[in-house]
């Protein structure tokens, strides 16, 4: 049976059903390592439309934590912890993590798409795809794959200042 | 300044005013490969608590992909094609690709925790911590660190079945 794949009965066969005291879990944050936020976030922020929804510095461990979202600024706490709580608390959050030094080395993080591979990307569903990729390429942003490209059109793989894979899509394209 | 760090308001001032355009953007999907399906559908729904939101097959390509989340199944839509959409429009979702064959090859992927490092864990949000972790025991989950491990206690981090980090934490600990 290898490289026969897995039938789609086999699939649903194996989905157990959802222990009741998973029910409020929730999928919170996605962590990748960057090397310069002074780079990383105004990407994620001025061309992916984010919003930095707390930042946290360890300087006995010299790392610091900037987790970053789709939410409304104007919802963002006052106080500093009650933000914390409140970031920690919303769905679908990336956490860069900042380990101090990295930007002046001559080190790069790897993206999992060559050898070894294993994490492949983030997506970002967006409303209009081309709309999203012109401005992308105004913004000077590094196209793995542009909309027209390759057998599937009409998404894209654009990449951070790190080189890590983003998807750009939306519903019509799988 | 290497190795200093950045400060909170330099990190302010990097932070740029979302574009309109990027108002409806949606982190959608967290995507990496898995080895084998049979391990990796138990272990997502049985343990963890998610759904198949989706399941997509490429023959040609010889290779499925499988969309987990923590959705409400009542809410999947029957219609194939509108259930495409409607996994394609959930956010916090953790695509799961499988490239037919890998369950029987000697590779394995790698989690980018040693080098080369870049990846670092998806993080789940559970109401408390031990009372998740004793079940995750229970079903003989393994454990990176429990939650009374190390200097940060209360959070624990596991792996999936590929070995893929997975941090489970709750509000009271970043």
């Amino acid at each position: 049976m290898s490289g026969q794949g897995i039938s789609p009965e086999e699939v649903v066969s194996l989905c157990q059903t959802p222990d009741t005291s998973t029910r409020d879990f929730m999928f919170q944050q996605t962590m990748y390592r960057i090397k310069d936020p002074r780079k990383s976030i105004p990407f994620y922020t001025g061309v992916l439309g984010m919003t930095l929804l707390k930042q946290l510095h360890f300087p006995e461990m010299k790392f610091s934590l900037f987790f970053m979202g789709y939410e409304n600024p104007a919802e963002i706490p006052q106080d500093e912890q009650a933000r914390s709580a409140w970031a920690l608390t919303r769905k679908a959050t990336l956490e860069l993590t900042y380990n101090w030094g990295t930007e002046s080395d001559d080190s790069a993080y790897h993206n999992g798409n060559s050898d070894p591979r294993g994490f492949g990307h983030i997506g970002i569903w967006v409303p209009d795809v081309e709309t999203a990729c012109v401005r992308f390429e105004q913004q000077g942003v590094q196209f793995i794959k542009k909309p027209q490209d390759g057998k599937m059109k009409g998404l894209a793989f654009i990449q951070d200042p790190d080189g890590y894979w983003i998807e750009i899509f939306t519903t019509s394209v799988v």
